[in-house]
């Protein structure tokens, strides 16, 4: 799924830089400096990217999906804003990529074919308390959302207090997907009703697309069932947990 | 920004349909039979293709950006849903790919780098009351926006309300970006301030992003200012509209 524009950026780097697995997926050139680092410390790697940037060196950045949905691309830029003069010389150019929850959509039909949220779970970088906001504002105005980064070892009950903030506002029945490693070879893409959603299905590779109430599960004879997001709302529809508010 | 699967997907297909801009990007071949129609009626592009399809041809549905994103897949999931027990029989494989925010998002910098919503503007197939509550959603919980199809013709003013809306619950400075045919030749890309964003300034080609209260703008001596909005929303900043409500 990657695009010919990453591809050809890539190739044209002396330098590397990124979480190992996604590097290691580029099948880097013996002349290619890779510098592989842990999932986390974005700033660092930034700044280590951009040292060498501003020294001449061409330098890519890898991010897994899309740079600027909750990967380096917000990292890099803030690390400009905060950095040395010289780094608001260098040439940044960003290139998008398919993130996550697109991947996923388009593994089981539309479920993103209406509004939608991308939402990301950690609460690492903002209180919970904000995610919870967002979750039902989305809930009540009738956007599906995709949830990113839903659980890790350190963050374990966060995805179970976001289904149970869904189930307050949403039908039972409503499609929750979980997606892991969509598009790769070990993808595997399981859709439940949120009555019986639960974190035990997610695991930190996992984008979890939860539906909208209008958001349709279509069965279909010896293949896997369709899920998708009518592009319409109607008008008599109305959002029920909005309108019947005071 | 083409991925190689879109690429190898559409070679495979006997029959190409789709808008005819789309189509004529991809240079069909001339044993291709190209289908091409006007950028509405998805409903009936859908049906004819899945028709084709039931009867062992092998046809590719074009769309721009990503067609999980108000684009095809949606209108061939709803034709599977409500057409003959004999579309549910079609093998459909849907491609993701980069969709219209993302390559503008990334023309700037990270406006997308925190949570953030996508709205289709359009109210052919929903009421304005309900993208009005959307939009009042976002903006209070602290969320960015993207604007799929913003204006036309025969909506001329959706997105001006839109602004204003935003500016209820936005900062004057929160930046607005207008992003036009992204990622082909003839891309243009302008920022403003949320209180100088107008009507004027977008077409039907055009992916329009407003910033959270958070998103900022790096000024870059002799280049383009970058835009991003930081991964994080510290605790203290809380949500201004929604805390300071009663």
């Amino acid at each position: 799924m990657m695009t010919r524009q990453a591809h050809e950026e890539a190739a044209r780097a002396s330098h590397l830089f990124g979480y190992f697995p996604y590097i290691e997926r580029l099948s880097p050139r013996p002349d290619q400096i890779v510098h592989g680092s842990d999932n986390r410390q974005e700033l660092e790697r930034a700044r280590a990217a951009l040292d060498l940037a501003v020294d001449g060196d061409t330098v890519a950045i890898v991010s897994g999906g899309d740079p600027g949905v909750f990967a380096m691309a917000a990292a890099v830029c803030e690390a400009i804003e905060n950095g040395p003069d010289a780094y608001r010389k260098v040439e940044l150019v960003v290139i998008p990529g398919v993130t996550a929850m697109l991947a996923v959509a388009a593994a089981v039909g539309a479920p993103l074919g209406h509004d939608f949220c991308a939402i990301n779970l950690s609460d690492n970088l903002k209180p919970f308390s904000i995610i919870e906001k967002r979750i039902v504002a989305c809930t009540q105005t009738g956007m599906a959302m995709a949830l990113y980064n839903p659980i890790s070892r350190s963050r374990p009950w966060q995805l179970d207090a976001a289904f149970d903030i869904a189930r307050l506002h949403l039908p039972k029945d409503t499609p929750v997907i979980f997606g892991r490693a969509a598009g790769r070879p070990d993808q595997r893409i399981e859709t439940v009703a949120l009555s019986k959603a639960n974190g035990e299905k997610a695991d930190m590779a996992t984008c979890v697309i939860i539906g909208s109430a209008m958001t349709k599960v279509v069965e279909r004879h010896g293949r896997e069932p369709l899920v998708y997001t009518p592009r319409y709302w109607p008008e008599e529809t109305g959002l029920p947990n909005v309108d019947a508010a005071p």
